[in-house]
């Protein structure tokens, strides 16, 4: 990028960036004439390019045979990569699959004026698209959000408009954080009290730390299954697969607000109201599993994802130790202790699933006390679950979260809202490679990509969503697309005009200079931590990773 | 409407009630030969429809000569009014306007299951629409809701939102409160500090009451010049039009905290944190005037509407009572006193208006002190400012506070959220009447319609803004369409599979039983009032309400 000869026009707006690029001196002109041609499987790309070129520009684009933006498969390009080429009488956009082409679309509408993201006519503006090709493919399959909707609810409609953020930046992967001690999001129709009592809390803490007060306000929502089914078909027209996640067997507060016979204790709990690790966990009987089986059951219905998350982080095992009836439990199924029982747990949902034909998909936990064969790990201590699973062979989705944590501060401006952690900039982002420098090329194939994690205890509203996560997104999508070793001024310039796209769809990312006046939370309590102390926390954190060399053949 | 031999499943859905509906044994159905046949001057509305049938039944409609979907407008219609007709083989919208063909398009989706509403292709379902007719049109013309975003700013995709809700509803006029001693939102090139200093405020007043405490958290935003372009764009394309409101001489204390000289002290104040009437207002300077008719001019070459609100309500005289340069300038104008002061303010600025084609639209205060020629006239304070207005010949637009204004307490049970004023139920909303009943039929000719207020100081987010103002909503939209006199059983029966469609749309309307549980404001006061109580506060407001018989033709 940035090469002699190469006018800005076109490059200028390219995120992530191509792998190649060239540029001629006229213009394709979109008009009146402009029509899609395109084959009979790809007409669902077709409706959605027509549909995102006829707000701004009041077009109405029409589809058929001698249409002058043509859309086409071709099988020697890379499965999700596309080339687009644009001469002033056509436009051509071919892909290795329909994703592929429907990220040439999406390259497409960043060689358009910024004001082509806008929902209604826009006046004076002539829509044109510079003559010359770009040809580009990804790094990873898996480009990845995990967005939590469990701490704070939001609206399916902010959903949706989410999809189409991540879809705009070629990211393929929403994990669907849809559970937690603070709220149950989903409807699950065999346990109706799993939304009916979970769905909702009393109130909120605000601020981290043990001190911080509690708002008073009660908060809750969840999806319908139907919800869930227009969630995930939204997606699917978008080329994002939705991997929901359903917790277990800790930050389950909610579902034991519900079903207190599924804790240790059996009391009653209310959905949790502070934020942090939590004690209650789920008790380990038979009829547990059974509760989470069938839970995973409606879940599988609901989504075609072939990775279904059952989460498995931040297990406290204090309730287990303390607890006759679970240390009987341990001497019955023959275990060592209670990390071999969470990992029985796990695998007892894991064999569920591969019954099913999906994958378990887990946090980096899983691989303590044995681990589950053939899961899918979300390593977000560092590095450290990564290289472990790698070298055992399980597949690995990257997200440590010194890297890709987007709910940690900005800078150490004291304005940043609830500063959380260490400090993780754009550049810091930008830098994010998925693939931990010590695994050899055989064992970073196990690498699948990696996500950034928002979660969004600090995050009540979908505004403050955008202040967290954009232009740090934008970022993150480069980093999982593009080749290694992109230059950050070069993605920084180019960045300039495509905040102009973020400021016409009306996200209200952060500015460099930092938080508006409005997006600040003065006197709120955050927990900053240095880099040491950090490092100290997740050394702490990782001390039970260990596997067996041969884990991954088992089953 | 509930005729024998009418199925419900034709009429149950209808919201507004149809002035006549007949119903065949057949059925419509949508599927991939469906295609939009409609001439040039419609194929906006066209486009609009295609839109609207796809995201949910996956079927990508055409449009062309031949298509089974005909558009038309037919001149012997009422301008707004439509037929639509259903045959196995066509569906024909015949509309007295391209607005009355819209409608026609919405009634179409009003017979159609609700599902027809989610963003993505639901399985399962067959797309079918029952024969026969459907005759409709309004009864008024102005058919509106008042949405507050200057006490709590919404961002403009939920503006958007608001615009496709209000247009399933036919409501066609959106009164945009966009500035108050709260906040500013709208980009003003020539007084930047509007924004940059008036956008925000520091806190934000939790619930009603002078002691009512402050929550410590900044609240800001504005919509930018094009953002404007875009909501009023996308207005249009879905026949709304938006009516500006630049609030003066009272509730002004935003634009006081950007530019101080414009106050009566001219000392320091910041954006108002707290709610209620505020006694710091705009001194009569001419350079004042001049500055508000620079905002006009802006927000002329804005808003195309023929309507622009200067506000002109609750402008307490205190300051200038107190103020000797506002007493010189009372007896160098060789004005009374204070309210013909104000009188004259608003005067200046309607002359203004009128100068460049548009028209006053304010609070029914602006009768007060004279009245402004030519002027439209929000009545607020019960029907007094309605009957006072159309009796001298202004035109009217109803908007009572104790049947419109849907900030009020929906049941007078204590779980509802921060209860203000008087209990307003749904029936009460159903009927209203926009025409006071002591009005002569040529009085009446001046009310132009009426809107539904929503006032945002307790709805501090677009969920809740969905609490107060569905279903209520519904029921003014066919109380502002429909002819008088409709039966609320009636349209409580229809409601129940309208409340499938705004389910369909992820819409958080208040549930019949009162709000979910997180719907809840514990312990936050509100104001609530007896009838009685409100109507002693209203008969004192109203006291200076006078006009000369005659005051409509002068100029």
């Amino acid at each position: 990028m940035g090469a002699p000869g190469i006018p800005r026009s076109l490059v200028a707006s390219l995120i992530p960036r191509p792998v190649s690029v060239t540029q001629g001196d006229g213009v394709f002109v979109l008009d009146a004439a402009t029509a899609v041609d395109a084959p009979a499987a790809l007409r669902g790309v077709a409706a959605w390019l027509q549909g995102a070129l006829r707000p701004a520009t009041g077009l109405q684009i029409a589809a058929g045979v001698g249409g002058n933006v043509v859309l086409l498969t071709e099988p020697g390009l890379a499965a999700e990569g596309f080339e687009l080429t644009v001469t002033p009488a056509e436009v051509r956009i071919a892909g290795g699959s329909a994703a592929g082409v429907f990220y040439g679309c999406q390259a497409l509408l960043g060689l358009l004026p910024p004001a082509i993201h806008r929902r209604a006519p826009v006046a004076g503006i002539r829509w044109q698209i510079p003559t010359g090709t770009v040809h580009d493919a990804p790094r990873f399959g898996w480009r990845g959000v995990m967005l939590d909707v469990a701490r704070h609810f939001l609206p399916k409609r902010e959903v949706f408009r989410f999809l189409d953020l991540m879809a705009m930046h070629r990211l393929n992967m929403l994990h669907l954080h849809l559970t937690d001690d603070q709220g149950w999001r989903l409807e699950i129709r065999r346990y109706p009290r799993l939304t009916e009592i979970g769905a909702w809390r009393r109130e909120t803490q605000v601020g981290a730390g043990p001190d911080a007060p509690g708002n008073g306000r009660p908060h809750g929502g969840f999806y319908s299954q139907d919800d869930i089914r227009e969630i995930v078909a939204y997606a699917a027209e978008r080329f994002i697969t939705v991997v929901p996640e359903i917790e277990s067997p800790g930050h389950v507060q909610a579902a034991l607000a519900a079903y207190p016979q599924l804790g240790v204790s059996g009391g009653n709990l209310e959905v949790f109201t502070r934020w942090g690790i939590n004690y209650n966990v789920l008790n380990m009987a038979e009829t547990t599993v059974r509760f989470f089986t069938d839970v995973l059951n409606e879940v599988m219905d609901l989504f075609p994802s072939p990775y279904i998350g059952v989460g498995g982080d931040e297990c406290p095992k204090d309730q287990w130790i303390l607890d006759p009836r679970t240390q009987q439990r341990i001497a019955e199924l023959g275990l060592a202790d209670e990390e071999e029982l969470q990992s029985w747990f796990i695998r007892r949902l894991n064999d569920h699933l591969r019954s099913a034909g999906r994958s378990l998909f887990g946090w980096d936990e899983i691989l303590e006390g044995g681990g589950a064969p053939g899961a899918t790990v979300a390593s977000w201590r560092g590095t450290a679950g990564a290289v472990a699973a790698a070298r055992s062979g399980c597949d690995v989705v990257s997200c440590p979260d010194d890297q890709a944590y987007l709910d940690y501060r900005q800078s150490d401006s004291p304005r940043e809202p609830i500063p959380v952690s260490v400090v993780l900039t754009l550049r810091d982002v930008y830098h994010f490679d998925p693939v931990p420098a010590q695994l050899t090329a055989a064992e970073a194939e196990h690498v699948l990509g990696g996500q950034g994690n928002i979660w969004t205890e600090h995050m009540d509203s979908p505004r403050t969503v955008d202040y967290f996560a954009f232009p740090r997104l934008c970022a993150l999508a480069e980093a999982l697309w593009s080749a290694k070793g992109g230059d950050f001024e070069d993605f920084d310039r180019r960045l300039q005009l495509h905040l102009a796209r973020l400021d016409a769809l009306g996200v209200e990312y952060r500015r460099a200079a930092g938080p508006l006046p409005w997006q600040q939370r003065p006197g709120v309590p955050g927990r900053p931590e240095t880099q040491d102390q950090r490092a100290a926390h997740i050394a702490a954190l990782v001390a039970n990773i260990a596997l067996p060399a041969d884990f991954a053949s088992g089953s």
